[in-house]
């Protein structure tokens, strides 16, 4: 331990994909028998090459590729960004009203970061991303969490019942990471409809939005002219163009709550990589047929993992949807046990549930996340077959 | 205000730079009196053609440019500058001592979230950089402020004397952002001494290091074998490959410092941009001779603005170097009315001695931070010739 030392950094968990990855270490895979790496929800294939192509012609013709930019993102980027979300949600959203950050992450932590302070408290339902969990711990944040109810979801009852004095924000992620579910829209207006009754900022990160199955606005929350008193929206453009190695997400919310994100970010980040934001407005304004091909590949593979779990002995799938299947498994070890033998034992990489759950959390040592999105539907098959050969072996 | 708000957040000044900008709002300037902004430390043109070739060659045909890397950076990138600073420095640091951030803002501040919390204290010479003094603000942390003595260099026995059970670090910056100084290695070695006995951490920021005027290593800290254990260096690679939009920085530190540096990474950040990297690790290994000729027009420049103001009726200059003059001017007015006057009256814009003194701080309302790295001999002469007309006015 080195010293001096946050004693919150001390209590914060270590990153789970980096542990899971050293997970791999001494471990031999063969090209009859690849590492199937379901641990991380990552593309693995860079962006098309139009895309690629406009990058790099910014990078060698584009002085402002390589300078500062505003704190809160290129101007263009968050105009781009208000209209098309004004459109697809069906409400009243001005490019002041967006922020551009280095990646997703980011955007959660700078906007907590304007909410909540040490003693205070956030409601997030469980299985939950572990970033968000490591951040509140970081800022000395007490997380209340909620359990999972049928189909993963939270229940906005349990919620209200945990309401206290010192509550400032509910965070939600739909489609869910771990959980895979897609929230209905109406169960986001009950959370909202408290958000707003007792004065909360209700987060909803959207990051997997681009592939939600269901046709139309996910939800309605834009369309109460008085959203941005309460809400909150998360965007990332790192799964929609295949851009994670660039950084670039985004915050919407009111201009009051951005002029203290500004704050965090002017300190954190300066401003945000500027040829990703470039890229990410290329993106918007060219990309749509090509992303929804993408969706269209995802819901293949989604429809694929529902197949081959729905006969996988000793398997049971919880939830599935967005990059994610959330199942519990048959093996007697515990979860984080299990998910390291699976490495040696099936050429397999995925996260066991105690990453996403509290510690000694009911379920979480027999949950597993799946992140099946990087796997095609043969790959899928290749998963199965190596989990059901374990079971037999 | 927006709520809930962390009061924290509230407690935070605005970022100055932002706030300079809006003072150019409604000014008109003319061909013939361009504005000359003074206010930020930002080279104005994009780095050299074969570094943007190298970075538009990667956006093309490597993948790994748009993919998610590991939380602590590039390996490559790592091992060279262990191996660079190594050489330069006279010590020994290994690749797993280095850690590549957004930015160095980004590497501060994950430093500090790994050293102190809530109530803790640290010591930061005044005039201080503003984002690290909003950072120990976001983050409900002390910041106590040590005088400036001469040529702005600051005092390790006043340090000494205002260490408590609560001090965590000292935070020093060489050359140094506002002021101009470049510390003494016996200045360093004092500072390092006092971190090392008290068992505090001693954070030295170089993000100007590649303009210090005198030849050979600034300091010898790293050639203590035990510097892991209290001795964190921060670097930039912005300024030296002009890459500010990219948001590249490095921390130096002890490996077990780092562990807790990707906690905070790995919520914040994920990764930094990946071309970014590759843009800084292609600058290290091909751009040696360039810089260095950066660096001579830097303290050409340097020589002309004190020049300048040798003779500049009523201004004074207390330090000169890297890529700031900070001054006293000979106004009636607080720094910050004549700041925003001298955009009016001098279409010169340049930030108050508030923005980096505590509030009320004995000769702030005097001063003025000049940044000139941006503005050639002819626009300092300009410079000149405005800030004197002024006068005379």
């Amino acid at each position: 331990m080195p010293h001096p030392l946050n004693p919150a950094l001390a209590a914060t968990f270590p990153p789970p994909v980096m542990e899971a990855r050293r997970w791999l270490d001494g471990v031999e895979f063969t090209a009859d028998r690849p590492l199937i790496n379901v641990s991380q929800a990552a593309p693995v294939d860079p962006p098309p090459e139009a895309l690629r192509q406009a990058i790099a012609e910014a990078a060698l013709n584009d002085p402002q590729a390589h300078l500062y930019g505003p704190v809160l993102g290129m101007p263009e980027l968050r105009a781009e960004l208000a209209h098309q979300w004004s459109l697809a949600y069906g409400g009243e959203i001005a490019a002041q009203q967006v922020a551009i950050t280095q990646g997703c992450n980011q955007a959660f932590c700078a906007t907590l970061a304007t909410l909540a302070g040490p003693g205070d408290e956030v409601i997030l339902p469980t299985p939950w991303y572990f970033n968000h969990k490591m951040w509140l711990d970081m800022a000395g944040v007490q997380t209340v969490p909620l359990a999972p109810g049928a189909g993963l979801l939270p229940d906005p009852e349990e919620a209200a019942a945990k309401i206290t004095g010192k509550t400032r924000a509910i965070v939600l992620v739909s489609p869910n990471n771990p959980g895979g579910a897609e929230y209905p829209a109406e169960l986001l207006r009950a959370f909202a409809d408290l958000a707003k009754r007792h004065k909360l900022a209700l987060i909803v990160d959207e990051t997997y939005r681009d592939f939600d199955s269901r046709s139309g606005a996910p939800h309605d929350l834009f369309s109460d002219p008085d959203w941005p008193r309460y809400f909150i929206h998360l965007y990332s453009f790192s799964k929609a163009y295949r851009l994670t190695g660039h950084r670039v997400g985004a915050i919407v919310a009111g201009e009051t709550r951005l002029a203290e994100v500004e704050k965090f970010l002017d300190t954190v980040a300066i401003c945000p990589s500027q040829l990703g934001q470039m890229a990410a407005l290329w993106g918007m304004l060219h990309l749509s047929q090509w992303v929804a091909g993408e969706r269209a590949e995802i819901l293949r593979r989604r429809a694929a993992m529902e197949a081959a779990f729905a006969d996988l002995e000793g398997w049971k799938m919880l939830g599935c949807g967005a990059y994610f299947a959330y199942v519990t498994h048959p093996d007697p070890r515990p979860s984080p046990d299990f998910a390291q033998a699976l490495v040696r034992e099936a050429g397999v990489l995925m996260l066991p549930g105690t990453m996403f759950m509290p510690q000694g959390a009911n379920g979480a040592a027999q949950q597993m996340r799946i992140a099946f999105a990087n796997v095609d539907t043969d790959g899928i098959a290749a998963l199965r077959d190596r989990l059901a050969g374990l079971a037999r072996g």
